[in-house]
């Protein structure tokens, strides 16, 4: 297996005894030795390049493990198809913990958590329900969810004790697998006017670049909370900003533009606005996932089956999504 | 029924639909007109001085709904008991609302929602990997809950798409109870040595004011989370604000020994605090279910029914309970 | 502790184990001794006559455990009531147990179960898409429960994962609750019409005997199933029996008016019933489970605690269930 | 499309809605016309014979629908694979209704049902607690799944409201997808040896015909309830038959080795054998549940996105799964 995880390291994707696993199962090759081992590869961790002519000379090649959560333009992909070569990201890892950051972030607008806790910091809390103008709880709400990913079904299971209706706003998706994920599936602009919380969990492709814009935000319902747990690609990221500043919304965002966002972005001194610095998914223990994923995926492969825990590349899809590489863990 | 529910207003308690309703079920009576009404009250609303005196002249009583939450002393329960008078409180419409808030005050401490938030007004954000040390995901982690009445049993359900262990630990309840919800019942050393969260849910008794204190806190994981959400009471708060200075846990709490909180507590400059001014039951829409509880219940009651919405003080524990009457709404 | 089980003994009660803990807990007093141990007793145990005469007596008497799943009006409920001895019966026991036969019979209906095994017998056996006419999926069906207590509630956990709408009918609830549990508060008429699936889970009251009858059984749906699970006497069983008989609707019941029933009841013939001879909740692991609710009580109430597992009379209604006392186990 | 549905109907497929909706999406070919459509067919819906040069003249072929529920070797599935043509069959159609009939069947040997029932027709029935010698509840038993596909994956979401133990054994999986399904991946003779009620699931590969034996059998605790729903020859069908003679388990089937079953097999006969004729998935609102996958599909491909309703063949176990023709519907 050629190990090339940059901007990751071995280290922060396998515990020590998973690395010994991983080492009981492949044999593992630097990267910078790729040219004289592409005859016997048969696995490749990492973002690295490869077009056909490395393609070709990889005559064993079963699987590409990209660590980032994305599939770069710099694999070609139909040779892959071709030759049954599995393409594989290990973006299913994320979905529980940026789910639990989005239900975190959309617990905090309602209920003022962050800034009843800043008051006590300037001894100016309010007490009780002089406190709670405006505040609400999430039991019985009108929860939408745009995009049914795995995200997007991780926070769908975290929602459903809270008893509300479930709207999903999924264009890639049958209405009937929303339907038995226990939602309804709905056109965006019936779920941006009808939800009193928006979880925007889509991935960005070349169809929604910045779908959500000045339009939309006007549609929400006062109060309405936003939360943005994808990409920041997918939303008009000024009009956000402004639809926070204004007041009638509130909005949490997990994600920006620019990272990290200039000091003079209105969105840091907007009243309604929550900010996470890209942290939903960035955790050790999620990193520790996508070791037990490749590992999951290698035994499988190892014994002639398809992998299971990794998210493929498909033939249909590959070109359409769009996603910066990662710079940094 | 006699209307005397300060220090909460009939206007916070029932929307106007819900005011009309009750006019069509029952003569409404002002507080200061008690004496004269006596012989034909059937309903009080209200913390009313109801001695011995008082309730053998209110022959025709059937129910006194004390709208704060707590069964005071200034009412002659035995009297009511042997009469079969039902003295409820409209505690149950709390469960949610508080619930609610202890899961998002825990997401925030098991993720720095509102510290990372602050680093942003200050331009002082990091970003990814780097901002997430010690941070962790709630899911497949050991939860203990304290207490399972109501509250308790909200947040249960809140839980289980968590899919960690449930922990409880409740004296007054049998352990077949427990399992039933879903949980196991735990003796207390061992809930505290095993959670990595843990949510204060008992309420205060004649047997557990300050239950909690420093050794039971040293018996913590490190990083565990303790979210007090019951009444101050029932820990020693001042071991609880050294812990949470300390570094070693996260302690959320909803509940101070005094309130307002001395403006030089401690426990606002720690650092592992996350201070919220009892907000998590005083919302507008709750006070409002206190109005519809009432009625449910009252609507059984005219049919010949018991109640069955609001919790009824019992002979066995309304002398155990302890709770402050509430000031201020 | 009064020993008064009859017809159960005790035995089929208290598992080995549990007969130990109950007399390491009570000492134990036989039904005939009554008399000369009224003034020390604590408890009784069965359906043991208690009126105001023995009750004055037994000045220290802390609960009566109805073993049966009734209230018989052999015991002054008044004074019991008035002096706070617990009037208790095990009926909880049973919800579970019964509830899944319930669930077994409606599926059995659905698919023919039964019938096609029958056909095994005599070689007379279809297969596949022919013998499965008329049958149907429970799956996003309309299902509906006549009455919401402890078995109602049982029923409708089990029901959940079938995804249809859940409809209950029951007057002595508020809708609230209703909702609460996942279901839908509707009228009788509605629920009639509308369901694919009902189910009797009604205990019987002086208010509600016979109440289901042939226009009852008209509203119903072609091919709709109903279930009979809590007491013979809530339909006109005649009127059942010509539904069941007409082939328009199908029928399970696990009770009838008289048992044994007639050996020439037309019931016995009807092509669409499914009968089952009041076997629903009397397992013998079930029997067990009332000895734990007993002990799990006791205990309670040696603590001073009030009792959690078995059902408490009420004034409001204790004198409005009916039921026939239970002849054998 | 190619429509070669045989042995199903068009009219057995799709309702007269979706028909409409289908021939407004493709232009349907008889399958006697197949050679000279070739060149312009995007899509077959059925078993044809799809040799590499008959591919090689479809080289508009997008997918190919089969709907039985297999996957047969008349296909070139290599070249399928090079090109990106979708192989897929609607087996998941089928996931619920197989599972819903294993539950019922599942309940009916744990507590009876038939067995009663019968004893009504010849007046011989039995009441109560005598009539239910080793009878159970579901309710805490531990459950066992062979197999965690569709269907195993549909059971287990019924099973969970039982709160038993779940315990899955499925090679092909990874524990860790079996734990995110809320079940324990335990070794085959752990289940063997732990379930009370086990559940055969598990599709026919070429390496599990007739793994289920003998020694599999005398594993099984006193009592168990052993359900096939998948295939046949995953069992060695003569053990399981002298298994439940025997009376030591209680064994129900939906699948049998010839089908019609001979009239003379001893299973016929067998005392603690539950039999169903083939019927768990041929329900007609499955099969027009396979309309609307297609339909599903279709509509994804048409827009240039991958199908999400049918299975696909995979290159690495599509040669491995065995299955027989479905002769009739």
């Amino acid at each position: 297996m050629l190990v090339d995880p940059a901007p990751r390291s071995v280290s922060s994707l396998f515990t020590p005894a998973h690395l010994r696993e991983l080492e009981s199962l492949v044999h593992l090759v630097p990267a910078d030795q790729i040219e004289e081992h592409l005859p016997s590869l048969t696995y490749v961790m990492g973002q690295t390049d490869l077009d056909r002519s490395r393609l070709e000379r990889a005559g064993k090649l079963k699987a590409i493990f990209n660590v980032e959560g994305n599939f770069l333009p710099n694999i070609d992909y139909e040779y892959c198809f071709e030759r049954g070569i599995h393409v594989l990201n290990i973006s299913p890892v994320f979905a529980q913990a940026v789910a639990e950051l989005g239900l975190g972030m959309a617990l905090d607008l309602a209920r003022g958590i962050t800034r009843s806790h800043g008051q006590f910091r300037t001894g100016e809390e309010v007490y009780g329900l002089e406190s709670n103008q405006r505040m609400f709880t999430i039991a019985g709400r009108t929860m939408g969810l745009i995009g049914l990913g795995d995200l997007g079904t991780a926070l769908l299971r975290l929602l459903k004790p809270f008893r509300g209706r479930l709207l999903v706003h999924d264009p890639w998706i049958p209405a009937g697998i929303i339907e038995e994920a226990g939602a309804e599936p709905v056109e965006l602009e019936y779920l941006l006017k009808n939800s009193h919380l928006l979880f925007v969990t889509a991935s960005v492709t070349s169809e929604n670049e910045g779908f959500l814009g000045r339009k939309h935000f006007n549609l929400l319902q006062e109060d309405a909370i936003f939360v943005l747990l994808s990409r920041a690609a997918v939303v008009d990221f000024d009009e956000l900003t402004r639809a926070a500043t204004g007041g009638r919304i509130r909005v949490a965002t997990d994600v920006f533009p620019r990272e990290p966002l200039p000091p003079d972005h209105p969105i840091r001194k907007a009243d309604n606005a929550l900010l996470s610095a890209h942290r939903a998914g960035a955790l050790e223990e999620v990193f520790f996932l996508m070791g037990q994923y490749i590992l999951d995926d290698l035994r499988l492969m190892n014994r002639g089956l398809p992998p299971r825990r990794c998210k493929r590349a498909e033939r249909e899809t590959v070109g359409r999504l769009r996603s910066n590489p990662v710079l940094k863990s």
